[in-house]
């Protein structure tokens, strides 16, 4: 995406002239259309566009600009909301002990697939630290248990704003109240040696422990509806299910038990409700008999990666707008 | 598939030997072993294996043979099933008044792809006779109440046993029960001139009326629990859904509501919990926030269509073993 | 798609103020926008638009209307069509002796997927006459040799001539030239008894003859060059393969040979070029090492199916725009 | 898989008593059957198993139980290939500077989806030396021109065989002869603050000269026949295209010159015939009129990741079988 280039995403209830007026404008201005897409939901009656625009050769300054857009706004009853490229969206990536979706999204990024900063890596645990490291990002660990829960995000809100965070992207973010349930971080010390021995103990002891994440998932929200609301609609989680199926803890387990024939991913917006936000993105990958919880774990990386990264890549091209608890994604 | 072939299926506790057994078995009565699959489910400790072989130049007649497996069986404390191709299954459809499964069915069925005979095309309705009569099938209607459930279901048992019937399909068969809920049957008679018109009541009909299904569908079984008891894993249902998600009835409305990125569709054996048995096989096409409950309507039909045909196929084939709630299909 | 409304479609050297133009056209007319896709190829510069919208309130009469499209397009150097939704397409399937595409078609109309009228079903053979009955559309046969293709042409285009005939879809009709190669059509009177049986023999011709067909498809355009000139990005066919693999005769059996894992079927507007016509679209379903010819022909049965069904949609729906020798296909 | 299993592959004339004479064998070792697949190619006559069973309570030694299958493939005309799991397959992976195969590789091993060890990476450049050393892997440059391209090839496959590498993965590994064509290597330094210019530079370069790409690939082998020779049908690479469509070079740029809808690659065995080797996987993505070069190569990543890790694993399980110009592939 060039840099002078905008995004101009809106919603309205549906009637005559929005395009023109909009189109209208845009021309008044000299701001060249590149690309536009629009939806009605002819049952609910709500229009929805999103717009971009060049910006080089506009012939006047962005609050002229934006001063139109506001007043066509107040006279069609519009929600608006304009992203210049050159404004660099800077994104925290919240992950745990799993390293799948944290490296593709930081490959990716470095590869140029995805418009925006990567400033702040935040855990709850130490062990992601290397990869971290590896692509030179800073990365913060907030240990979590019953007691600091509030204290410890109140912190990370703090360090969000300071750096100016538009977007956190939960990258199997799994946040275990500890104490309440026994069950403490361990620190695994890695080196190049002792690497893959760690692994193993790390992974034996969360599978063993990963009972109570279903207990746990299904009363209490993962982010509380206090951090969920200085970031509506900018925090993006990926749960490895299809959704609504096999919502809560433990997905892979619940599939095989069902005995399904596809296994699926989901990137959906955080909110209060566990697994109910607005859905961005979903994919399947075959499954069968053959395979064991290990083997659909395996496949549903894939997926989950491929899921998260289209969602969040969509999100920071301002491609995605929420409307009630449903997503309209502009493709 | 030759007519001179024949498939065996096995299930077992796992234990050393028991493929030399069966193997040693099938070459000391010279059958040529075609195909041979297996699976053994680790944690379960349960072994299952699928041979198909050629009995040309069997030595002995088939008595003799079945008595070698029933000795092995003995011994090795096997359930066994063994189905010969000469003996063509015979199916029995059941519809209501969508045609786009049982279309798709009699014409794979035309085309060779479906090893079968289908003498019987059995329905709560009238409008799909033509459709029968077109390929030649008898074609015969049960309307259903309340009151006659019990009564008119003896009568389907009735014919499917004099009809020899192996496997019940249900290609979008939907049992309401009218009187209750004062849904009675109307019907359209219909000729070439008002097909059309005719059609579009019905629809309009059916789609208005639908709204009872919803609860009708939580709390009945479709089919009674003494009708399944008769042809166990051998009535195939399709669900217009990737279940677990939107049991119960209308789930493309359902997953409109939720919003979902994907929509699918679900072929399992029926049983007495509504779509709960066990699944024999997905899949799933990619829907948007463009499309209309009616669009998913459409899209969901080339889904369906496909995934009951496959199921179907599968079971003809003797592909299918049904293990507690799930199934093991071998490719 | 509602009776009253249109669709425009434009295209034409990339600049400014384009967008605007035309829906601030349209604004003056009344004319509301329901839908609107555009798309810059950046690297040649072009720009496309398609538009749909209401003429339900349109303050001027369709002349008015289409004099001042004809004046924007003047100015803005554009290549414009407009279509109106209550004008439905005429369309004409060709088809020679292979069923799947022709019923999926005639099903996809008659439950309302595709919006156009199909008042003639053209064939080289009489096989398919009892489809054509079923469905109440008529048929006529033009039986094709060497000699009598020039004639035989002249005589088809004239009925769709007389037939309003908007639309060409090809499905699996397959021209060949009978008398040079010894291949005469074989007639095989079909009844309800006999029908699988003379099914068996054609299908065993089929298949033996068929080896002659590479040579010919790779040397005669399947339609003359006078006929394609006739409806330019107007007949629409479907091949058998992913192309540009595969082209030419027999593709289910030169990929038995490379031992592909996909097989694909690709939609594309006839060209004198045969098999490199522009792409409306293409997909593909998994294959393996298990597939024999007539598997992986099964198979691709309802890849083409569903290939074929959509691109007749897109080109009904006013979406596909041809542009040097590819397509832009609007979602 | 546990490192207490063996895998048998064998292929052979089919006739009947091969199953039955493997079984009986392995059986009379008390060797458990713990999986086994089998495939006829009726066309051929040829018969493929591939037996996995557990070696834990063998009753006699390797040595004799290897005579045994020795013997028994003697008497059928069999050929056969026993791997032990515990004998864990070593892997050198061939990069040059496209990185993300290569990343997708190495996460999985350290995820255990592949088993195996990689003890070397080989590169003609030095760009990828970081990514090796993040996962500790000895990283080894040999840069390739006209000259010293036999003489390379000649160290490469001695520093192969002093590490007793059984396979080689190319990973997006491109040789291109330098000098004659003038394009040498320019080596870009890289530190954790310039990284990404530095690797702007690169692919613009990479672009730039690519050009050259197409002629070259055309005529020359990527390795030599010599080298294949040393490592028959254990050299995978992997092609960014759906093969046999845009074999050669820069497939993004023919597939969007031909205008595809859907874009692919292909892992195969490296033969002597550039692109023409035994396909063992391939898959697609779906691609429209909205897809630069760069946006089809973006796309292309992600399958051209997952199809070469298919292909590995596949491999390194023993479930690929080359069969004329095809392969077997045991699910």
């Amino acid at each position: 995406m060039s840099e002078s280039t905008a995004t101009l995403l809106v919603s309205c209830a549906d009637r005559r002239g929005i395009v023109a007026a909009l189109a209208q404008l845009l021309y008044g201005h000299d701001a060249n259309i590149l690309d536009a897409d629009q939806h009605t939901d002819a049952r609910a009656g709500v229009f929805f566009q999103r717009i971009r625009f060049d910006t080089a050769g506009l012939r006047t300054d962005r609050t002229t600009l934006e001063r139109g857009i506001e007043e066509v706004a107040e006279r069609l009853g519009m929600s608006w909301r304009l992203a210049y490229a050159e404004r660099v969206k800077r994104v925290a990536i919240f992950v745990s002990r799993v390293d799948h979706c944290l490296y593709d999204l930081l490959l990716r990024h470095r590869a140029g697939e995805l418009a925006c900063e990567i400033p702040l890596i935040v855990s709850n645990h130490p062990v992601l630290e290397p990869v971290a490291a590896h692509f030179d990002i800073p990365f913060r660990v907030f240990p979590i248990s019953k007691d600091t829960k509030r204290e410890q995000e109140a912190r990370e809100i703090e360090l969000l704003q300071s750096n100016d965070i538009d977007l956190v992207v939960m990258a199997r973010y799994m946040q275990v109240l500890t104490e309440q349930f026994g069950i403490d971080f361990q620190v695994f010390p890695i080196d190049a040696q002792n690497r893959r021995e760690q692994e193993k103990r790390e992974l034996a002891l969360l599978e063993e422990r990963a009972i109570d994440v279903i207990a746990l998932a299904r009363y209490m929200q993962i982010l509380s509806e206090k951090f969920l609301e200085r970031y509506p609609s900018r925090v993006i989680n990926i749960h490895h299910s299809f959704l609504p199926a096999f919502s809560g803890g433990r997905p892979y387990h619940q599939a095989h038990e069902r005995g399904v024939k596809l296994i699926g991913a989901t990137a959906h917006y955080a909110t209060a409700d566990l697994d109910e936000g607005p859905i961005i993105e979903q994919d399947v990958i075959r499954a069968s008999h053959r395979d064991s919880v290990k083997e659909l774990t395996r496949k549903g990386r894939d997926v989950e990666r491929v899921v998260l990264s289209r969602a969040v890549r969509w999100h920071l091209e301002d491609r995605v707008l929420v409307y009630g608890n449903k997503t309209v994604v502009f493709s």
